[in-house]
């Protein structure tokens, strides 16, 4: 295990109702002028954003709005929030949604403060300084409620990429199962999906002996795969919705990743999917996940072989252990299809003509760039290719 | 799943050599003068003392200390704990050793800003403020280095009790797995035992549909019953020392109990023998952990089932479950003892002549006990009575 710091002070408040305690908790972590910062028509709709209002009325706090956060958050409007927060003297960040608007928040939060352009944090800069952040999250997926990570689209070359540092965990993350209930089945499976990306990202590990978070990962992924049935066949399943909040958040907070080596291929993959094509990012990360594992399975069989066994009850072939971790690859896939995920290219409305542009981007897209995407395996340009390719 | 609030804003510092950062970390946590807190002998001779007062004069942090904890922490040292820190005007409690030290620290730090007597927070006062704690571990086991509880024994009547809140959560917590390293078999083979409990006491709940806490308690059971042969047979063993670490940390933190009614009668019971004969709290443990799950059994047959197929390899018996129930409890029996652990009332130095006077501790000991221990089955002191029988 490698040595490492670990530090995640985000306060849940977890469970039916809980989004009326908002106001109370942005007093207690220090706001008096908010920012809410949300997508559109869901959270107005629901009736979720005037409750928000309404509690931070009762602790009278002083707040404005920025709505319109897409889905693949672009900068143009993290500009524009940054411009409001300074006009306004906002101190806190409140984003009421799912990770788009989360994050989005996040990278106004730190915009506010820093002097040059934000999107220097996105190239590499890391992140040192934020307002303080609060979330109200209202899809189990990006774990952006208790990670320090954010992930921005820069409208100009559509450049996805993203961000990190200790100032990016939320001071507190309001938890209602109940506001994903009402989540068309697609959504929700793009959300879980997602989750299970950012398990297998930690598993896939160059490092030894790291018993205790291989099983933690292990069990995460098991929760989801049980769960993940009940909450397609009956959206309103408040117990499978709340099982599924609180692994989306243990998934990425990091105390199962923490001392290992982690693969971020996949999401890196994946980026240029959803940048070029704005597709779900859970939907492109489905296409991507066994594509990516398929081509490095050689690197490591037997580890392949182990999440086969003990999360996809694959019998262990010993004689040919290859085979089964294969078999743990292609249950992976047949479930995530079972959810209602798309299963290649076509099904995404990627194109096998953009292929190389896509890898190139994937290999040379930001300013410090390489040429390889870093990760269990490092891959070339080809190698990306060659991924692409197993998604046709 | 039950509603719940969730806040772990320990910082971790994990890894080969890292109490050379306890003074940076006292000095980011506000420290300015510092009681360090500890036992006794091993943590001097090992130097680790010399090192953590180096690490402190390097930030120019002044420092007294107050040695002498002893296993099961005693209400003695705690009042002079107090006394010093208030005439030294200590604003920050370092404890650098095992739970025992941590338990002790996390007292003084009560009642140093309490105007009554520490031990009604042990009587079920909330702790709700409290100097700022930060502890440097030398063993896996008791979790207090991550979470919100600490245990002390009043010498009056030999009364052994917990107490818990939000402040006594440590600012931070100095994990390095080589400072355990030094431990004999017995000692940590205690250790390993009451984070197996830790487990077992959040598994065994009456909430239904907590699949991902489950799946998560299960992982960190398997993960200590595959590391604990390995450093039983070569306490060096670094890396199994570094999941162990980890693990019980990730076992008591609450990460894995939170939305779900919990069991502390093992605790509970096991309190009046180390209490009653000065014995390890681990060893009390594992001579009480199998007595009171066998006697519980029937309560939840399928949840004992569960964790025997799950966790210990059972094969399930659709047509007897209560036979799998079964054959876990004896799994964890036959593991306990094969990690070296006492395995009834003889080899634990307890007396039959005493079990009804433990008993009626048990039940009636503290100001405000109401002759019940609560948990997954409510036990009067008749219950308990047969609970100790069940250990001769």
């Amino acid at each position: 295990m490698d040595n490492f710091n670990f530090y995640a002070p985000t306060y849940f408040a977890f469970g039916k109702g809980k989004e009326a305690e908002t106001g109370k908790l942005v007093k207690r972590f220090g706001g008096t002028k908010v920012l809410i910062h949300y997508g559109g028509g869901s959270v107005v709709r629901s009736g979720l954003l005037d409750r928000v209002k309404k509690s931070l009325d009762e602790e009278k706090i002083a707040y404005v709005e920025l709505g319109g956060v897409k889905p693949n958050p672009r900068s143009g409007l993290v500009y524009e929030g940054i411009d409001l927060c300074r006009a306004e003297k906002v101190d806190f960040i409140l984003a009421v949604g799912g990770g788009s608007a989360i994050d989005s928040a996040k990278a106004i939060a730190a915009g506010v403060v820093y002097d040059g352009d934000f999107w220097d944090f996105y190239e590499g800069k890391p992140v040192t300084a934020a307002l303080p952040i609060g979330t109200v999250l209202t899809i189990a997926a990006a774990g952006s409620e208790g990670s320090p990570d954010s992930v921005i689209t820069k409208e100009e070359g559509m450049v996805k990429r993203g961000a990190s540092g200790e100032a990016y965990r939320p001071k507190f993350s309001v938890l209602n199962p109940e506001l994903t209930q009402t989540l068309p089945a697609y959504q929700t499976a793009c959300g879980i999906t997602d989750i299970i990306a950012h398990l297998y990202e930690r598993y896939l590990t160059n490092s030894k002996d790291v018993q205790v978070t291989d099983r933690m990962i292990e069990a995460l992924i098991l929760a989801m795969v049980e769960e993940a049935p009940k909450v397609i066949e009956n959206p309103n399943d408040y117990e499978a919705r709340a099982n599924i909040m609180w692994g989306g958040m243990m998934a990425h907070n990091n105390s199962c990743g923490v001392g290992r080596s982690q693969d971020w291929s996949s999401h890196n993959i994946e980026h240029e999917l959803s940048a070029e094509y704005d597709c779900a990012h859970g939907a492109g990360l489905a296409v991507t996940m066994p594509a990516v594992f398929t081509y490095n399975m050689n690197h490591d069989v037997m580890r392949f072989a182990q999440i086969a066994v003990r999360v996809w009850g694959c019998q262990m072939d010993f004689a040919h252990p290859e085979r089964t971790a294969k078999a743990g690859i292609e249950a992976l896939r047949s479930f995530l299809i079972s959810i209602g995920m798309p299963k290649n290219f076509e099904e995404l409305g990627a194109k096998e003509e953009d292929i190389e542009k896509l890898a190139h981007m994937a290999c040379y897209g930001s300013e410090n760039a390489t040429g390889t995407v870093y990760g269990f395996v490092n891959l070339s340009q080809s190698d990306v290719e060659n991924i692409y390719r197993l998604m046709l």
